[in-house]
């Protein structure tokens, strides 16, 4: 599979055999090597061919992740931090074997603070089951980037998703991280005051670090109350670049817009198909208030000023919890009802973000190459961000079409980078966008590696992510 | 002067006497060796005695920027960048002697994107000129900590101020920056896009490097959009406790609230007599909201119903902006008025950060505190960060009175850190609060000591400050 750069380096046999003989010591049934299981720990999602780890060991505390790394270090053997899988660029590859870091069962919440709006959990838990066991606090945490992922993982990849354009990312929502760095010591990255200037920012180094500076053995999260009211609808533009001046106006008015999701034609057209629904098939904004009864009604009234400003269609405001969720269904959905408008095709999610001013130009010349190019490929993004995302179906067996696949997500990179942008707005760069990080940042790869070197000389976390150490 | 960790290290008179040479060859009268220009440029604002570097350079342009930091580093000579001088830990400081880097001629903005609501500037531009050049766009840049501080300087040391609780931090509104590192090479840390997930957080990383990773050259910063309506007001309350309490559902309720600011009683008395108000000498929130019309009176109006159920007093609302400007004016001359409370004593601004369910009890800790040591010494607080200001009044002459706010000082960062806060919400560590740092994050300054070491080896860039490398 020739999408990503998935090289494979050195392998001492010796060492690993050694590692799995203490982990079998000290952890017994807790290592696991068969290779289902190593198979489903290197699961990568979408695309990239999986290579598998020697063994998988599940964790049940900050001691085993100091234990588990402290054996790996002692024979340069790889560490990669697992949480449930659904990352997108290959993040849980073990190019060099190596141990996977299961995290699932580090899934408690350890504190809540409903007066300082923050908690602190296991790196295991994923985002649902936080939400479900928050719910009597009146508090949520607001980072939903579809998939259920776990709140370390998340960490890790810099996740964003629907809602940050109102609640930020991962980066904003992190307020302290513990972590077990190569030495095998646990660090803790900051205390829990709402902010700090406490010497350097090491909670947002390791919030998108994907691993590879240490293992997140628990996180610190800012809260956010459940909103009064939510309101939520959906309005139909003529144009993407009728759609994207409405975003940048209602961002401009500053109205506190809790998602504006914009949606192609292609990708309407699959959603009604897969949901039965009937909305028209043209560019759609997916919209959602968050606020006080009068304030929701306030944004929405607002919206629908810009929304007819830029030839935008009517749109039904739907208060309605039930009709609410069946909107927001279909959006969340829209993987699958993309993957419908070819079925048996495998699907390549890839990710740009760009300085919204840019957006409508770089999704209409995306368009354009996508048909140019002979691709099915659906157009979703996080519009206030900039953000969005082209899944790609493709014949996994046709090598001429993954070639050109290859060829049109290398223009896209390239397209995002011309606007300013950057290659990967919420997905992180593991191993499929390593060739275009370079290419976005320039020298700031080279600090990126010196940072890498002095924490981790060995490079045992999660080698051959992000950047090439060689 | 015993309050601060000021040390002084190697010199090699040598090394800076060909460093003095060679830039007066490039510089000719923009390298200044006078001893009123060094000692302006060691100028610490508050209380820590000056250390002289031992020449000025303006610079006019990265290019400069890369010139002086290639000769001093080919002499191993140390680079202390300097804004206006407005930081208030001994951030400017030359323990060890070498090149003050006055940025105060780089202050053009770079470019402005209204759409995308954010600017490019150079770094010695201040805040208040930068919003004075803004005002036309219908865009302001909201980081306001009281000094007119430029905007290389406020990024350096992690800045915030009145209206973080709404804005946040510069943590959270620079976008990138570009800076010129030890090897003599300007890197940029990001694109433009609002968010990405490429790679390490190089941004947040120079964020409260306070010039020790490298000198800061551009910063790219997010803006915002001055607002429709803003009103403001003052309630008075019977405790801290109550004001506080009053703080803590007006966050929580999610009140978009743009500032919040606690004065304690002895703050008011002293504003009133500097300013020639009236308000009730008891503890009181500033508060200012910003919005539409009706968001501004909806957001009012549920604060009055939370400061009456904490035991608040009455309070007018102030739309127009005379008044609410007179009202700013005396929270912003809090400090000149806390002098009055004694004529002719120095004064130290030191500041803390707890979760905010504390914030009541460390404050009122500090207050019994500052009474049985004996001290006079105001507190003002961004009360819905949890940050506050103690300032304490000494006679610098008199060395047991500074030994008496020394330990004070102490007993508060203490104090702090029992309530999981930090030692410095907003001013960083310089040489004042060094000694306070790994007492809040232990194992944490040795990583920071290693990427410290990994970018800067031979220690050049602003050293002495936030830790010993020794």
């Amino acid at each position: 599979m020739a999408l990503a750069d998935i090289r494979s380096g050195a392998r001492d046999e010796t060492a690993i055999g050694e590692v799995l003989r203490t982990l079998r010591d000290r952890f017994g049934d807790r290592l696991q090597t068969g290779e289902a299981m190593r198979a489903q720990h290197a699961h990568t999602t979408t695309y990239i061919a999986g290579q598998l780890p020697d063994g998988v060991v599940f964790a049940e505390s900050a001691e085993d992740v100091r234990t588990v790394v402290q054996i790996a270090a002692a024979h340069r053997t790889p560490i990669i931090p697992f949480g449930v899988g659904s990352s997108l660029e290959g993040h849980v590859n073990a190019p060099n074997g190596g141990i996977s870091l299961d995290m699932s069962r580090m899934n408690r919440i350890i504190e809540v603070n409903p007066e300082d709006m923050d908690c602190t959990v296991e790196p295991g838990i994923t985002r649902e089951a936080l939400n479900a066991q928050l719910r009597d606090t009146g508090l949520f945490f607001p980072i939903d980037p579809g998939a259920n992922a776990s709140i370390g993982g998340m960490a890790s990849t810099r996740a964003s998703g629907t809602n940050a354009v109102r609640y930020g990312t991962m980066r904003d929502n992190v307020i302290a991280v513990t972590a077990v760095t190569a030495s095998g010591e646990e660090i803790r990255t900051a205390r829990r005051a709402r902010k700090s200037s406490a010497g350097y920012d090491l909670t947002r180094l390791f919030v998108g670090a994907e691993g590879t500076l240490g293992v997140i053995t628990s996180v610190t999260l800012r809260l956010a109350g459940i909103p009064q009211a939510v309101s939520g609808g959906v309005c139909a533009f003529k144009t993407i670049h009728d759609a994207c001046s409405a975003v940048i106006m209602t961002i401009q008015m500053g109205i506190p817009v809790a998602r504006i999701e914009l949606l192609d034609a292609l990708q309407i057209r699959a959603c009604n198909a897969y949901s039965g629904l009937n909305y028209p098939e043209t560019p759609a904004l997916f919209l959602e208030f968050h606020g006080t009864e009068a304030g929701v009604r306030e944004q929405a009234a607002l919206f629908a000023d810009i929304a007819e400003e830029c030839g935008g269609g009517t749109f039904s405001w739907e208060t309605d919890p039930e009709a609410r969720a069946r909107l927001w269904k279909a959006r969340h959905n829209a993987y699958w009802a993309a993957l419908q408008l070819r079925p048996g095709a495998g699907a390549v999610s890839t990710d740009v973000c760009v300085p919204i001013s840019k957006l409508a130009e770089c999704v209409e010349e995306t368009q354009r190459d996508i048909i140019e190019t002979g691709l099915i490929a659906p157009i979703v993004g996080h519009a206030g961000d900039g953000n969005f995302h082209v899944l790609v179906l493709m014949d996994m067996a046709d090598t001429l079409e993954i070639e050109r696949a290859e060829a049109f997500i290398g223009r896209l990179n390239a397209r995002a980078l011309a606007f300013d942008g950057t290659c990967t707005g919420e997905h992180g760069i593991g191993q499929g966008k390593m060739r275009y990080l370079p290419l976005e940042l320039g020298g700031s790869v080279d600090v990126m590696r010196a940072i890498k070197r002095s924490l981790d000389p060995h490079d045992i976390m999660n080698p051959g992510k992000i950047f090439d150490l060689t």
